[in-house]
């Protein structure tokens, strides 16, 4: 979703960057007339590890020679076993049931030895799926790299899936599309049950009720709980929605006058193992003006400042920026928390994961239709999962699926 | 619940036994006026293993010695380190970050060498948890053997938990207590709604409102995400309703014109790595008229059967109960299948358990109140969580912690 910065500038507080390969998402906003623009990488890059400041320069920080060997021999252990896993059955990976009875935390752990090097991959996996490493499984977490074309594709800026955004903000795309349809999209409808048959679907959201031959379902799946099935699902998809919790993620967005980093030759890139953000990115306009710092807590740190009110929260993430950026961090000209945990529709950020044992045991369920339903939304995509780029695929996928069939 | 067997008698296709240090559970059944009668053991087991039938005697079947050893062994590490984890805030435990981020299968893989012995543990969690014991966390499985007293609490029949059952059925425990109340017990009304604030609580179900001071809400975790709470709850809780599944669980009842299996010498007790149902018992009535089996399909044997439909999984079933107790045991004069994953107020069976990450990440939030709403539910009790006797302890607990604060 935009938020309005004023002067026609927006900063958004939901998924907001393109990269390389991800092709449905680019041409789709081309299509719609919407352009790209880099994130902002001029100047150096901050790391703040073991009570140290550093500066560096790309993805992977300046550490010492053997800890950076270190997580450049994981990353290639890791996209190497992910290359075994396949896109669309992960369940038919060699040794699958092995892999998914361990965590990717475990094997970090079993097959990392340096402290620093372990604790920056730490960082990098909580950023990606919003929760400790050793809460997913490793099936599931290889799945997800390959989905993605490879562990860099996920963390890299320029390369990777935060290279471009959108001029205009993301939700442009969603704006303009429903700007296309003959019928206004129904907002404030939340469906609460869906009655199915051989024959078609009847779908009820309060007073209002629609009968179709087909129906495609895209939420996430814990959020299909909130619906009524009747007759009820199959046991695998019923038991699917208790098994892909959300991980636990606040996009921190602090606005200041101008990008001060800028001046300082940093690139507002940045990486603290202190947190409670741990991963920083210049999240200004296009022009600069005003300057954006975003700020990411995820996991066990997002977990931690929940428990307090907003202000220590703002106080505690702003801390964490001062020590990257300086005390002109300390006073935003405003201030966006965005906590998806909180939001009623939605249950947690960025993405679902899965736990142990659930890929395997559940996780053709995922996208299998049941009778007239079909299910979309970026966790059932092959390609990209956990994406925009992967919803948009997903979406044509259900699409092609309901068409075949009608 | 109870289903009726006619001539008096009945079944129950929920929650049944009764064992040695649920007191709670005893002394509200004796209030009531409700008997109980010693699960029928008299006889051999039976012990189908790697494609070979044997009869022992008790709970442990008769493997070679260096497996019963190994058995052995393992249940005694088990309750050690199970001592170790505090009922009240498992999170305390020494080393629980360590024991919550791997899972009691990776534990029993690394401890245990011989085939059988390991088998055999695993039909016991599967039976206990309803889940391979790879999917669940080794710091919740050890909180749980502890809250019941020990491992051998929860597989024993006699001296454990499978000890006694009632006359007339568990269900006469919540029928009689219902009966006292003031206001009869309003059924069908399933709650959609609960707002809340400082001052007390507005549920809503359907078009009846209720104002009330607080809120005991003793529901499952995962079926708290089918009630809207206005505001939302806080994250831990909300997130908690994600991460804590139900497990694959089905329980088969077949009913004999007499129990056959007892003139042959066999008690009905039997355990099976072939499957489906990997336990059986004896669940005939107290004087034994009818005959009736009881088979629990459990984990991955529940979802392998979940895919068939009704008379192939009965055909299943029953040819696993002819391997075990002769071709009698394919004729039932009646067939009753109970798999609480269809059933949209349940979600599963036979207990909630939590992945690694959840109990130190989100067991906090399991029972600590939000403002005016209180949880109960067998989940949240440190004594026997998962039982019926947990189950009456929790509500003891949820209205004492109510009347402190009215």
């Amino acid at each position: 979703m935009n938020e309005d910065l004023g002067n026609g500038k927006i900063v958004e507080i939901g998924g907001q960057w393109v990269g390389p390969t991800q092709d449905r998402l680019y041409e789709l906003a081309a299509e719609l007339g919407i352009e790209t623009f880099p994130t902002f990488i001029d100047g150096e890059n901050v790391l703040e590890l073991n009570g140290k400041l550093s500066r560096y320069k790309g993805t992977i920080p300046r550490l010492n020679p053997f800890a950076l060997l270190e997580v450049e021999r994981t990353r290639r252990r890791m996209d190497s076993l992910a290359a075994t896993v396949p896109r669309e059955a992960p369940w038919d990976a060699p040794r699958a049931a092995k892999l998914d009875a361990t965590t990717l935390g475990g094997w970090l752990d079993r097959g990392m030895h340096l402290a620093a090097s372990r604790r920056l991959v730490e960082i990098a996996a909580r950023t990606v799926w919003g929760c400790d490493s050793r809460d997913i499984s490793l099936l599931f977490a290889l799945w997800y790299v390959n989905a993605a074309g490879g562990f860099n594709a996920l963390i890299d800026v320029e390369g990777g899936a935060q290279q471009d955004r959108f001029v205009g903000g993301s939700q442009l795309i969603s704006l303009r599309m429903a700007e296309q349809l003959r019928r206004p999209v129904e907002l404030g409808m939340p469906v609460n049950r869906i009655g199915w048959s051989a024959d078609g679907v009847v779908v009820t959201a309060g007073d209002t009720e629609v009968k179709a031959r087909r129906a495609i379902v895209a939420m996430a799946p814990s959020l299909c709980e909130r619906v009524e099935f009747f007759p009820g699902l199959p046991p695998a998809r019923s038991q699917l929605a208790q098994r892909m919790p959300w991980g636990s993620y606040l996009k921190c967005i602090a606005v200041y006058d101008e990008p001060f980093w800028r001046t300082d030759g940093l690139s507002g890139e940045g990486i603290s193992d202190e947190g409670p953000a741990t991963t920083t990115f210049d999240n200004s306009p296009p022009d600069g003006i005003p300057g954006v710092l975003l700020a990411f807590v995820s996991g066990p740190e997002a977990r931690a400042i929940q428990r307090l009110d907003e202000a220590a929260r703002r106080d505690a993430v702003l801390a964490g920026l001062a020590r990257m950026y300086g005390t002109k961090a300390l006073s935003p000209e405003r201030w966006i928390e965005q906590d998806w945990a909180r939001e009623p529709f939605t249950g947690g950020g960025p993405v679902c994961f899965m736990a142990p044992g659930v890929s395997t045991g559940f996780g053709r369920a995922l996208s299998e239709p049941v009778g007239p339903i079909h299910w979309a939304g970026t966790e059932t995509s092959s390609t990209w999962s956990g994406y925009m780029d992967g919803a948009v695929r997903s979406g044509e996928g259900a699409a092609a699926e309901v068409l075949e069939r009608l």
